[in-house]
């Protein structure tokens, strides 16, 4: 967590640089990993650790404000920017801890419920705006995030994995308007796997499982996870993203890389995922929009 | 199995009435509803379960010939036409038993196999057509499997589930293209899963978990299961089918139920369907192609 991100460093686009940032955490490693750029940029950072998604241990060492009282201690702290990031576990709608939204507001949520969770995300977003916050992209404030061209380690894809990643390219476009999951799994054109609700590291274990029943056809070291971002989606919230699990789960599941596209989506920990990634022997790479094969 | 088929009565269209028919048996039941249903109109049928993914113990009252020495046998009973029907699991190419398929006819096999599942099954439909064998569709030789347009069993969808419906056929009709699962689940307007190689039951499995775990915001009893046909697929091969093991699975999951394209899925075992829908409180229904919401 502590290496400096050396990977895809662009001018910081910070939307109020003076003003400490906020930053709702969900799950896994990339909200710690905004969090260290925002900070090695020299501003302050004021975490909100969504409860039930974000990983209580991974938040300790920074100074967390209780999402219940989200509102006041943001204020209190200077907050105006607000980022959101990590994963986000569609949990029950009963569970949700919604103690600092008004009941009036929960109407709204309930129907942005109602939608996949392009419409979740942005539902609840619009309450932070009409309570006066700026929602920012975690790459507006923390642009070294965001996967670059080209390879990350030292492998990259054989013309038949450029084949593969293009067809998963064109099924994540035909996908998008369903607003679905963000990545798939095509091994030699076959598509052996599609993310639902169920989340990119659980589809890897599917495949690995398969893998191990003998049902794919396709040997060991062929086949590529594709994420890429819902055509039109509104990208400040919820990229695509990986990070080292990403590429053991790939690894697991006997693929011969990951790729994603490139300045929309998300690396968390980029010299560790190239580390992991050469320990495995597979490819990561940032491929461009409507890479042609 | 042995109940008469009452659903989707219709006149026989044999394309070859006086010869007996050659059934390629994958898994599942469908084979033995099909073979039942061909027997019941007179014809002899000759079994070629799969070896590997026919199941054994459900072939053993039928005439069976060993698939290694199809051309011998299928010649010997006067076998011309031939049905392909039952779930085919990819299995890995070293393992298939082409011991009955000349060498010289490996390499467009393994052609076949480069593609996804149609190019698979239409490679290997070629070479039996080149033997002189003509292919006809199960739902030729047996139309009474073929899901009838309405409810099977005693429930129909609501106007929620037909929103639901219309999306997931919808989402099937973009993926088609790829040649992929022809399944998919839609809860409350939001996509939980596309099959991918895993099959349908694995796939509803994969539901029931995700619910067993709340990751699913949709309560019970909201969701369906959608089959259908790729479009423009060549409907002799792999229509989608259901039986009673999937209104299990989709009661499992936690789905309201089960919609099938009309005259474009097989259903297997209908009575016992409508058995098994009307116990679990959830509906089966066969929709009409292109169906509004």
């Amino acid at each position: 967590m502590s290496e400096a991100p050396t990977i895809g460093m662009l001018p910081p686009v910070n939307a109020d640089g003076d003003s400490p940032l906020a930053i709702i955490a969900g799950g896994g490693s990339i909200p710690i990993a905004v969090a260290e750029a925002v900070t090695q940029r020299g501003r302050r950072v004021v975490m909100f650790p969504v409860r039930g998604w974000a990983d209580p241990a991974a938040h300790r060492e920074h100074h967390n404000a209780q999402a219940n009282v989200f509102r006041r201690h943001a204020r209190a702290e200077g907050c105006r920017d607000v980022v959101f990031v990590g994963t986000a576990l569609r949990p029950p709608l009963r569970s949700l801890r919604i103690d600092w939204l008004t009941l009036r507001l929960l109407p709204r949520v309930v129907r942005a419920y109602r939608g996949g969770d392009d419409h979740l995300i942005s539902g609840v977003a619009r309450v932070f705006e009409d309570y006066g916050f700026r929602i920012v992209a975690p790459h507006q404030v923390a642009p070294e995030i965001l996967m670059p061209i080209g390879p990350v380690g030292s492998l990259s894809p054989s013309e038949r994995d450029h084949v593969d990643i293009a067809r998963a390219l064109a099924l994540l476009e035909a996908t998008g308007p369903f607003d679905m999951g963000q990545a798939a799994v095509v091994a030699a054109n076959h598509v052996l796997a599609v993310e639902g609700a169920e989340g990119t590291d659980a589809m890897l274990g599917r495949v690995a499982e398969l893998r191990a029943k003998g049902r794919i056809a396709t040997p060991t070291g062929i086949g590529v996870l594709v994420k890429a971002p819902k055509p039109g989606q509104d990208r400040r919230f919820d990229l695509p993203a990986i990070g080292p699990r990403t590429v053991e789960e790939a690894a697991r599941a006997g693929l011969a890389g990951i790729a994603v596209l490139a300045g929309a989506a998300i690396i968390a920990e980029p010299l560790a995922v190239a580390a992991v990634a050469d320990r495995a022997k597979i490819f990561v790479i940032g491929v461009a929009e409507r890479a042609a094969s």
